[in-house]
């Protein structure tokens, strides 16, 4: 598997491990301002979308829709928002983030500055995070 | 087919029209920061991608790639940046943004705070903007 030694994406997890397979994972961010915020990310060392085959492409983005169905199905979000960016860590990786009017940076994407304070985000989700990433665990392995 | 009065995707183009399919079209954004940014816009309202049927998706996924790699081959971009987000207008639409270490808010995502000024971006790029579309429209026109 192809990794590149200063990669941080490749040496570490990258969150909190949700579910592993060989060739993708799933991990939650640590966000308080965003708690309904996972990643899905391809084990080996690949930059852009388009450089992975077709199949592989096809793996990957059924995790990234399993972990998009869960959030919609457990947190009723406003909206669910995705993206592949990697400008700061090149490893090709999905965002997909649970996004409530609420929220800190509402309607802004969460890369932007924040909007407001939000005290105790995690509390106003639907359930508690370690429920949902147990929902989010048993969509994915679902998958194989 | 579905559509919603106050949506502004409904309404209008959402940009420079590049090509345009029953399902789904693809326009440029004028974003003098960002110039090599173009946006694949399903035509029916439907607010989030796992409201699609899995083959419409794979329709407008094949859109998505099919932007991501010209831009890839003609500009040759440090990276690309793909997004789904649709905070305020939530009508299904994919950002396939050029990312360039010059460009304004590099490695910032497009929607952060701009990081320097960048005169003349349109300028830097390997290729007019109107034979870059042109690319782009040949590429779409070639997945039917």
């Amino acid at each position: 598997m192809t990794r590149d030694a200063a990669c941080e994406l490749c040496a570490q997890p990258g969150g909190l491990l949700v579910h592993r397979t060989a060739r993708w994972r799933v991990i939650r961010a640590a966000d308080a301002d965003h708690p309904g915020f996972y990643r899905v990310i391809w084990n080996a060392h690949v930059a852009e979308w388009t450089d992975l085959p077709p199949a592989d492409r096809g793996a990957m983005l059924a995790a990234v829709e399993a972990v998009e169905q869960v959030l919609r199905d457990r947190l009723k979000p406003t909206k669910i928002n995705l993206a592949s960016l990697g400008n700061v860590v090149p490893h090709l990786h999905w965002h997909v983030i649970a996004r409530f009017e609420w929220d800190a940076r509402w309607p802004q994407p969460v890369w932007a500055s924040r909007q407001r304070d939000v005290a105790g985000a995690e509390q106003r989700l639907a359930l508690p995070l370690d429920l949902l990433d147990q929902a989010v665990a048993r969509a994915l392995a679902a998958l194989a």
